[in-house]
């Protein structure tokens, strides 16, 4: 209770020290903006750790009301609130070189004050110790487990039912699929459809599951636990699904929806030029209306993912040539045939070659080159042009918080596999696991772990209730994917040389991780959308 | 200079309250040791940052005696020996989720007085903001130089000689080689060995350069900067040529020494077992005596790097049957066949595979099974029985400091990546260097390379002085781990997705350095060799 409170007043002084630096009359100003980036993404981390502190805490108590928190819960959840409000007060790492500090917007005094805060005093004390942080181990040792309950029956139901699923059909094959470098089998697409992972979010009269966002967190996180690219095979229907379920005519709902709902129809999605990635509004492919009502398009494309095996394209193009910036855009739906190893791209206008990648492997990326490729006459998405990048924004909401879940689901597989390591592993007559450096590391990552969990399903609780919540998914997905991260990297760590070598499922996760500080928006790009959120 | 003399008295302050901590009647206690592991590595971080931050003004002072400390070189220290004491006074990173803070030491009122001294407030106003760091971007776009004399004609000509060199013949090639996954060319080690590169501390005598750590520093450093194969082919010879130079009988050091200077022989280093890592003294491979005064060898390896392509083993194995632990070890030089692709290893009672690893790629690494294989009666490295961790130990000082230079190598190459990225790099109509965020981690990048390269030097001073010098070795080897790690992590960041593709050099890089936090004694034992070391 007084944890939550005390983080939010830290907030609350961040926020002013922010509306002091960067605002005149109420309103940003957009060169300060600029020329302090610094402080305002230093400012949007301390807000996302605030908000993940907050939920936690709120968590706990939730859980503690009925009747639910066991004693590892509140262990984990010591630990993780102790360290982020320490990081809070004396340092957030924004990246591994970049150390936000609370004096960077004033807020010494502040800090200072939550420190001394007796409720946090208390916390320190019982979760910032590496006694706290042994202990919570020592529960895990003695087979302890998580509360995992969402706390509603159907949801728990959903992830019992996907933890089975992948640890029978993904989790055993996951890294042989890696070093094959190959798409990921049919048949394993054709189970994930009929279990519904394609039409989670789409509605029940379209064919679709018809659930919430938190049911897509779930599965999303827990295929993402088995293999990143089985978590991913849903991204881009979410996002297809999403633009045309919110924005679609009634014909384009009907001849699309049900076909994504049930994996019949795999999208993909078109908007990264090599001159435009994080900023797409710049973007230059053309759209021009053609005299039968269709549409050509000319420009090229880059990073498109599983653009070979797809069907349906999501497609950002300049349909106004006259307009710059992002007014000029629409959203086009485009049909193309599905492409063979051999041939990747069997259309006309449509050529491309495959990308390769460290990690996320398994649908393959491609630069895409088209040159009067044709889109039929309904292909703008809800018939209305130069709404294309707003449409895209509000969608992806719903996709930085699926690749939030992705990140957690990364974040428990890398601790799953360290896990087991540092218990089987012996040195110096000793587990692994007996090492404070060791167990230290573990606890940090089960407890980051859970933290980014809550917040990411605090983002989808927001979008389900239909908010505008672009800043609590750039939350959700800036802090989930620097958990990934850090646990893979610790989880590396702690497998020394085997760490390092393929053969090593470890290697993968590495690689795997380092993926989501970029896509769907890399870090800076979330902090920007945070931080200028915050000063509306 | 009050720089240096705070950082100092903040560094006794740990080393005292470290002292309360551990050390009963002046010794340290081993069960406190243990569990008190964290502040223990608390404590050697923070040494190593105080050193880091003594050795980088004591150059700078020396620099500006010289008159030849330029506006950028100032800048660059302003930069790094800011960030390094508000690191010491809020919270040192010593992995990604483990970052320990003065508390934890008791050190917090250290730390207030350390933050308080007129000095470092005036530093931190001159280095510890972003204008500060803008300011060092800025000046490199201009195109100032760094000063990286080694005050030192000689060396300074070794490193001139070296960085052509690598920018000729190795830089252009590398990530090529990389991805072929093939061995160094022979006709690039031919090169090397005519440079003089495997015989840099080998005495003139011995037909080495007879030169000391700094110049194999400066080689190292430079080659690494092409490609971290480069830097390392060295590695091996640096660490036979030291066990005989330093150990060896004179008809050991004429035969083998020679042959090691000229590059004829290539030397492997045959250590790690599969259960005996970081645990190096409980190692089982067994060395048995035979009629004829030589030796077998039973018992299995790991992870030997260029062990198919060399011909000297420093092989470590357990000659005194009865002796549990160090002092049972014997250090073998063992002559070995070259081995080719298809029969790696052409010799009788040795039988091997390798191991395919992310990076650090260009000289295989195997597993080795040795059964019955024989060394030669005068194998014993200097003749004498059970001395054999302690040889290696002393010659591990080298190696690691040899390590510390790769580090710094690789951590130059993902500046000059990131920094190349960036300025031609555009979004949002500005090249990527002028967002405060990009410049910010370049400025870091730059700024901790050259601290890295400080303590370094540092170290191989030291033991170009005859000192014992594990504790500085391991300084080194530790912070220029990190901050090869933290460069390759944000020079990918800044590449964005093109950081991901295998084609961009960056990807191969971040695998690259991901190695440096685990051979050559991960970094928690240089934690534990620091920290025990200095409780001594
Ligand atoms: C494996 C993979 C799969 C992908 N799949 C798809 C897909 O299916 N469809 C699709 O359309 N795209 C896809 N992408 C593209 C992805 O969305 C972009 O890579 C991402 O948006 C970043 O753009 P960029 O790579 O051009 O980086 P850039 O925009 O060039 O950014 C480079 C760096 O500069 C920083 N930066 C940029 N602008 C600013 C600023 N204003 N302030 C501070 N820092 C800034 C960035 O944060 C980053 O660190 C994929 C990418 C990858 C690597
Ligand atoms: C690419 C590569 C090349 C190599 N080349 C060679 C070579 O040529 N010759 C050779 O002999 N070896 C070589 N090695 C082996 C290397 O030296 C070892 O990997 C290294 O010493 C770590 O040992 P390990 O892998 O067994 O890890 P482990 O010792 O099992 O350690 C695993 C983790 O536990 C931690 N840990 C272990 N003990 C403790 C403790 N007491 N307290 C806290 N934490 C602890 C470690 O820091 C690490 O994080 C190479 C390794 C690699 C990956
Ligand atoms: C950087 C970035 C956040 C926005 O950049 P921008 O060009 O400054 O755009 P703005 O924030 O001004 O937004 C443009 C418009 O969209 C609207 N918009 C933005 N986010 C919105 C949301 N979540 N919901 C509704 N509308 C939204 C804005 O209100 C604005 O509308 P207006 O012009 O009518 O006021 C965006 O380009 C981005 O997300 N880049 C990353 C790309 C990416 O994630 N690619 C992944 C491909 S897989
Ligand atoms: C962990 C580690 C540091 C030492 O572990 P340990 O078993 O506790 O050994 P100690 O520190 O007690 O040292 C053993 C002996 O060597 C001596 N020694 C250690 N370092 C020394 C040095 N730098 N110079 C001289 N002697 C040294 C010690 O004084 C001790 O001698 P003693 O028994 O006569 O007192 C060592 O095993 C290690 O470095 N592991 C990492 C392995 C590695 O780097 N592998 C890379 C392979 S490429």
């Amino acid at each position: 209770q007084g944890i939550a409170e005390a983080a939010r007043q830290y907030g609350d002084a961040a926020q002013r020290a922010a509306e002091r630096m960067f605002c005149h009359d109420g309103r940003a100003d957009a060169s300060v903006l600029h020329a302090e980036q610094r402080a305002l993404h230093g400012f949007a981390w301390t807000a996302t750790l605030v908000e993940a502190v907050v939920r936690s805490a709120q968590w706990g108590l939730r859980l503690a009301d009925e009747g639910r928190l066991g004693p590892l819960d509140a262990q984990v959840l010591a630990v993780g609130l102790a360290e982020y409000l320490a990081q809070l007060s004396s340092g957030i790492p924004m990246g591994q070189n970049e150390i936000f500090r609370p004096q960077e917007l004033g807020l010494q005094d502040a800090a200072a004050r939550v420190m001394a805060d007796p409720a946090v005093r208390e916390l320190q004390s019982r979760g910032g110790t590496p006694a706290a942080r042994s202990a919570l181990i020592d529960a895990l040792r003695s087979g302890e487990q998580l509360c995992e309950s969402a706390l509603d029956e159907e949801l728990d139901m959903i992830r019992d039912q996907f933890r089975r699923f992948t640890e029978q059909e993904i989790t055993p094959h996951a890294h042989a699929w890696h070093l094959a470098d190959e798409l990921i089998p049919d048949a394993l697409i054709g189970k994930l459809a009929q279990l519904g992972v394609f039409g989670i979010c789409i509605p029940t009269e379209f064919g679709g599951m018809g659930l919430g966002k938190r049911a897509m967190c779930i599965v999303t996180e827990e295929l993402s636990r088995g293999w990143i690219a089985a978590g991913s095979l849903g991204t881009r229907s979410e996002i297809a699904g999403d633009l045309i379920a919110s924005a679609g005519t009634p014909d384009q709902k009907a001849r699309w929806l049900p076909a994504i709902a049930s994996g019949e129809v795999l999208p993909t999605a078109v908007f990264t030029e090599p001159d435009s990635g994080s900023d797409l509004a710049s973007l230059r492919a053309r759209a021009t209306p053609l005299p039968n009502g269709g549409w050509r398009i000319d420009g090229n494309k880059t990073w498109i993912t599983h653009a070979a095996r797809s069907d349906l394209m999501t497609l950002l193009a300049r349909s106004e040539p006259g307009v710059e910036g992002h007014g000029g855009l629409s959203m086009f739906l485009a049909a193309k045939p599905r492409g063979t190893d051999a041939l990747p791209f069997p259309a006309e206008g449509m050529s491309g070659s495959e990308i390769a990648v460290l990690g996320y492997r398994g649908m393959k990326e491609y630069e895409i080159a088209f040159d009067g490729f044709e889109v039929a006459a309904d292909g703008v998405l809800g018939g209305v042009r130069g709404q294309g990048f707003r449409q895209l924004m509000q969608t992806f909401e719903g996709a930085r918080i699926q690749t939030a879940a992705r990140a957690v689901g990364v974040a428990w597989r890398a601790f799953d596999l360290a896990w087991r390591y540092a218990n089987d592993r012996r040195q110096f007559s000793r587990p692994l696991v007996e090492f404070p450096r060791v167990s230290d590391k573990l606890a940090m990552m089960v407890a980051e772990t859970v933290m980014a969990r809550h917040l990411t399903t605090f983002a989808a609780t927001e979008k389900e209730q239909g908010h505008r919540c672009d800043i609590q998914a750039g939350m959700a997905k800036l802090l989930a994917a620097r958990v990934a991260w850090a646990n893979a990297d610790a989880g590396l760590q702690i497998h020394g040389g085997n760490g390092y070598a393929l053969e090593f499922e470890m290697s993968r996760v590495l690689c795997d991780a380092r993926i989501l500080n970029i896509f769907e928006g890399a870090a800076e790009i979330q902090a920007q959308v945070i931080g200028r959120g915050l000063l509306k």
